[in-house]
């Protein structure tokens, strides 16, 4: 498989409305001489115009591969038709994108942010790209434990969630010794395979404030959580009983560790976007497929006005080729 | 009240199994020079021969006021009976610094770490320190909004939490209307007198991720987050409506408010600890009194190895001074 190091990677431009188009061609025109190189899946006419580009800056492509050789010069689009309504585009880019990685034509996927509730009212069914992507991919047989199981890299940080979109309130009851199992084992994989880390350690964090203080301040950690643990460590994992969430994070703790599995979304968000607010990647763990976004929205408040910073988007791409590098160097694929 | 700018802040050694006794004892040696000057009440035993201290460096003394003669030379304190069980000790001590404090002995109190479940078992009924504080000081008229409202304070952020203590499911049915605008009253009147800032701005967090984002994701911003604020802006408070918490504590956006209301424990610990695990200091916000402490626990584990670091501890004891000056200086006693 070390062919398809010379294949490119797929980019989705994720909502028209919002930065995503914008970012996608300033990550174009900031890693043209160096790559990694990419194609887009797109309605050609949604990009023409973004950011001064121009039809002649548009090489549309019928074949991923063929981005390797005009890349340089001009963006490869794989085009989409233009009479798609935009929320359908949106959803069919990804079908495709995914599609193409299954198929071997591209080494990775990383997605522009969509909407969800633009793609709500267009009859999306699910609560983000990650679980939509979990199901496109589902029958897809791997070896590494299967996800989807969302990571956020920044800051020199990688911490895994349990939970992700939903209420607060939902957590709780979410949480079980199962889940926190297969999360645990789909982030212990990808460490080894996507990153290349031969003895993941893992840290654990509580679900209450200190880790519930020995079941005063809640149960979870003991009924739930720390068994988990003891049977994971049983299992040849390296990871922690639960810790207290808020000393996990500083400079210090972050050394006795390679990554965090954090309970629920803001536990784990907040200390990778305030230590990395600019750089930060979301990665899709346990897919047949490398997959990686930024990690903001679609930021419709500044669209069109050329201000979107690309530097999530940048660093999503140079990771999605990392850990496509790595997967195939690690036999993992 | 000028005159209590010479009076010595009230020290507790919180846990005497704890490193409390050992960051007292750090925190004076560094603090013996320049001050501020605090007292100490507790059993002189539980003193003496901490970080190599012995009887001759402890002055016993009746009087607070006297602190200000003998900090340089001697660690002064104001001594509780030695045949006290250790508990007990604890809960008296805690007690009497208040009634100093009251008295106008003293112009502040900072507290050591205090281990709950070790004072559970001798009858403590509160979450912790912050609510004994607020039983103690509650027939104590005063002018701004009474708390207790706990504020933490390092990596320079403010961030003061609605809920604290609790099992993280029991923090949905804590949040209501009532809650979010008598604490965000309690920050406000705070920032001014105790702060010193005249007009203070405040950004709110929101319960769930994305802060809810329009209501897919909870309905608490909209139902009773956001009526709060608006019904506090109205009153003349500069507060926003919720804001998605992991975008609210990164340096371009710290640059936006003097202080955060976070919802709940690890919500707004985590940034602050992760920015300044060593410096933060714990503030109780809208007693009659002042009143700080490390934002650390017991650390029971390497208590009495003299390695603990007294960081937060001296922290903790300036900031006590400072708020002290200001709220004096802001006529707000």
């Amino acid at each position: 498989m070390i062919c398809s190091l010379a294949k490119p990677l797929i980019v989705t431009m994720g909502d028209p409305g919002g930065i995503g188009p914008e970012i996608v061609v300033k990550s174009w025109t900031q890693l043209r001489g160096s790559g990694p190189v990419f194609a887009v899946i797109a309605q050609p006419g949604q990009l023409s115009g973004t950011m001064g580009l121009n039809s002649d800056d548009i090489a549309v492509i019928d074949d991923a591969g063929k981005a390797l050789t005009c890349f340089h010069h001009k963006i490869p689009v794989i085009a989409l038709p233009e009479d798609l309504d935009k929320a359908t585009a949106v959803m069919v880019s990804i079908k495709q994108a995914v599609k193409l990685c299954l198929d071997g034509q591209a080494r990775g996927l990383v997605t522009a942010p969509i909407s969800k509730k633009f793609l709500y009212d267009a009859g999306f069914k699910h609560p983000g790209h990650t679980e939509f992507l979990g199901e496109l991919t589902q029958d897809t047989p791997m070896e590494m434990s299967r996800g989807p199981v969302m990571m956020l890299y920044g800051g020199g940080m990688r911490v895994a969630l349990v939970t992700v979109h939903m209420p607060l309130h939902k957590v709780r009851p979410a949480i079980t010794k199962q889940l926190v199992m297969h999360h645990a084992s789909v982030l212990n994989d990808s460490l080894r395979c996507d990153f290349g880390i031969n003895m993941p350690r893992i840290a654990m964090a509580g679900l209450n404030p200190h880790a519930g203080e020995s079941g005063s301040l809640g149960r979870e950690e003991i009924e739930y959580i720390n068994p988990a643990a003891e049977q994971l460590r049983a299992g040849g994992v390296q990871i922690t009983d639960a810790q207290p969430a808020d000393t996990l994070f500083h400079a210090e703790a972050r050394r006795e560790y390679d990554a965090v599995l954090a309970m629920y979304h803001d536990q784990g968000l907040i200390p990778v976007k305030t230590l990395d607010f600019h750089g930060g990647v979301n990665i899709t763990l346990g897919l047949p497929i490398i997959r990686t976004s930024p990690d903001h929205g679609t930021a419709c408040n500044i669209a069109g006005q050329g201000v979107a910073r690309a530097d999530s988007m940048i660093a999503a791409i140079r990771t999605a080729r990392q850990l496509a590098d790595n997967r195939i160097h690690n036999h993992c694929e």
